[in-house]
């Protein structure tokens, strides 16, 4: 049975978008439900996590716990996922291995975050690694990856495949603060060379993440 | 040793207050505690609870999953409590059982909601009558009971001490829809009466806070 | 697929009666079970849990804790349910969250009360509301709802169809000690209300089940 | 600081000595606690377990699940005994790491049966071994080890001192039904045995444990 | 449907072995459960276990402790198995009762110990009273039981059958250390007996496995 | 008060050293909680966890669970060292949230890795980072950073202090499967450098652990 990991930006829940966004996007995922795909869709936290981890840091609180509200939002946006799909897991998992018994017996798990330290991309990740995944999108705020961040630099290109060394080269030097741009960071890098995960790193709507199942080539593909 | 419950509106964790409002208000927790007053604090959900339930509920979610959505808000709010505390349990409880335990070795515990169909103000009279406490401070975002709702009617007047049955009567055909108005809800009532917990209504400010802990009257006592 | 949540009264479980009784009610259920019909069925703690409170009473232990000792009770009750059954989930649930877990699973889940400060009635709307149910029915220790306590007044009539709101107005006066008498409590019907879920108040015993499942007109019924 | 376990006779809670027999011996425990004194006490499951396994019997549960139900009394006789105690723990625990953990932080913690196959003698005489307890103090409901037992035979003599080994002997050939008489098992004898713990064999009253905990001679001394 | 318990030595899990003889084993079970046969396979700890509680020995850490080191090892033990098998589940039970849940969805559970003052084999014998297994393999380093311990007597002879009571009587005298000379101890007797469990006593390889499930004899049959 | 995080090289638990040289280091740390420092030490898997991952890669188990594996070899490391200790905290925790609140009511917490995807100096790192450590000491089976690996390099030179960023450069090629050479992996260094955390990496003896705790120069300093 083919299996499928897909990361959902956090900015998918932000209230713009509004609920019609995440609600075309579930039903494609029912859909890969209904032909027998098992997926599990990790939600980020976005602009809420990243509002309330402000408040907190003018409290001094540690990176670790900010990471930690960042997780506890990313839950909720998961859980705002189950109450749109009718084949969905109804519990959040909070461990790698909760993934792991759940996605056995439901065919959608959603999950939010798991671990501090680690960014929801790189729980997708990990999980993609632990289920086995045939196939690992992640889906962000901009179209793929580029030359240079495209939201500074209006030349940047769009790079179409990558490995993960290069693409490590050219995240290496950024820093790691909970909540800051995270388009694919070094943790999850390492471990989709470790384990050689097919990775697509793509824009976050529906036609998007259609043509991705699909196998059409659209955002950045990892290479190896 | 004295030991207080507090509800603190979910108002307060509203942007337009900003984080100063809550600083001020957990240093007179803290400065309870270091008199040796045992503290347990309930954070309410307020708008960013509505705010998710609003969407939930375009999602058909039902009333007890709504439910659940506040109480996951209420307690990141009681978690960015614990930031500012030195004196607080890091953990938030999830059960009565719980809340018990840690109060047994913390001065003070930060908690949010712990069951669906239980509004934070009964979550918090049911805490009081766990723990015993000898005084229930309910901190809403009015000054107390009013003889009409205040938000709507300008002629309405502060009623400076009710009883659990007469106010009981000006509540009891009131919707309990998840994140409705809810001053002070039935549950919480019932639960105050049977075991006579000695009560306040009042703003949630640091001022009539601070008031209402050195027995000062301010909103709306409950009397029996 | 059709979902049922039934409460059975706690009177059940007194040594009276004898297995006999709680044998024929779990075959009942099996056999919807058979027949693709989901139940969640709610023990009540009935005799048992008042002795037990009585003693706790003297202790000068809190109604809480009280209502801790009622749960207890409840799910030593629901467990031995689960030896009878031949389609039951071998646990029994402690949250809402596992209590739609379990039926996901599972044909039929027993279930004892969950939190303190709501009876095992309450418990059972709740659990209705959460998964869906298409009908709730409580089976007390009384034929349905009178128009007074049947117990004490021989001329109590059965009254046929009642709105939440006008069995409101019957209960609002009622004290709320654990284990005291609770035929339909308050916050019960605040849940029935504002979900909607329809509802049979009937008395205990597998006849009676078998006819209300049926949707024979038998005790009282909840109307909107 | 000297640590003391005692497991107190399930027949204590049955309601013919009431609940004063009950208070006495928790003000004892509490006044051991004001003086430095750890304690464990470990609740039997009596007349009221025993009950619930007739039932449970008649709908053919395996021994396993009725070890089970005797555990759920054994914790509810436990958090009975909390209720009327100053000093103890308000939870009980429900593994032997949990016994541990809230012993180092209350002075007294009150347990139930923590696992299938294990009377609660064997329970105690496990948390006696991993706390390093200076006495075990087994509180049956006969006076102590007799040379046959004393309710069939009226002419048994109470043996003041034996060796695991030899009571071993006398022991050996009787069933281990759930719930069955079981003064002190081969289990718990194996346990005192490889751990050489100072055990009493006594009856359970106030009395006799405070003779017990005063080092008097009273029952039935295990001797190595 | 027919349910088996096994019981695999730890000597399988030493590096002499090798990977290949558990394969062997894995696959079989997996050969059983695709025939419909329900299975649940308790791992030892063996000389891994022996030598961590060797070491914590000389910390002078307490019997029931070192029964724990050897449960963790006996989990690992038994992960390990999960990653051979297409057919188990992915988790580890932790009690009894997780067991019962584990094994009503999966074919295949592996387990470890579960409980200190428990030895593996005693485990096995609960979970085979408690799933009601058809047949329970208590699978050793030994051919079976022996008229006298084999390894120190060369004239011993296996015995083909056996009660109960007069194993009990042979094992009555051994001493009861954490990782001594286990074959078959006085607790699984005891619970063996009480239920009644056919039980096959043979040597841990993958030839007298498939022997003995079918019904061959081989090793030593407890009879009663 | 004080607080240090030590990790303790897996190195340290196998049989080569034996058991004196963990006894020591577990007096150090047992003299720093007498004085008043708080302490987590965190245990790495070493050769131990490493043959029962490469068993696994035999099975074909993915990264992720030979990660698992690793950090239940740890988590039976450091129950190991709470059995010498006389101030640790008996329970191993399991999540960072845990590690915070049993560190908050015992002097000394041991702690095994947490979570896939992070070795146990990345564990380490993190909680240092939450429970704001004056010192985090990374005690490997090295003597500091060198040039380059000393284990194939005679001519490596030990690097008394460098930044983050330029270890980072060192280490940004090197693989991550489970087990491997993790002298200070890349999410360490991202812990480090986020939150300033004072670090050594030194060699994991007795001797040198004192020195680092007294703030004498020895290893290698991460400077900022």
């Amino acid at each position: 049975m083919k299996t499928i990991v897909i990361k959902l930006s956090g900015s998918l829940f932000s209230m713009d978008s509004g609920p019609s966004g995440i609600k075309k996007i579930v039903k494609t995922l029912d859909g890969l439900a209904r032909n027998g795909v098992k997926v599990v869709a990790v939600a980020g936290g976005g602009k809420l996590a990243r509002d309330i981890q402000k408040t907190a840091r003018t409290f001094h609180a540690d990176e670790a716990l900010l990471d930690q509200f960042g997780i506890d939002v990313s839950r909720i946006h998961a859980k705002l996922l189950t109450t749109v799909s009718n084949k969905a897991c109804p519990d959040i998992p909070t461990t790698l291995d909760e993934v792991l018994r759940y996605s056995t017996s439901h065919p959608i798990v959603f999950s939010g975050g798991l671990s501090p330290g680690q960014s929801t991309n790189a729980t997708a990740a990990l999980i993609a690694e632990r289920i086995k995944a045939k196939l690992f999108i992640n889906a962000t705020d901009v179209d793929g990856v580029f030359t240079s961040d495209p939201r500074k630099n209006k030349n940047a290109i769009l790079i179409k495949a990558i490995t993960p060394k290069d693409l490590l080269k050219k995240l290496g030097n950024e820093p790691m603060n909970a909540g800051t741009y995270d388009l694919m960071d070094i943790l999850s890098l390492k471990i989709i060379e470790r384990s050689k995960i097919p990775t697509m790193v793509i824009k976050c709507d529906n036609r998007r993440i259609k043509s991705a199942i699909s196998g059409k080539s659209t955002g950045t593909k990892i290479i190896f």
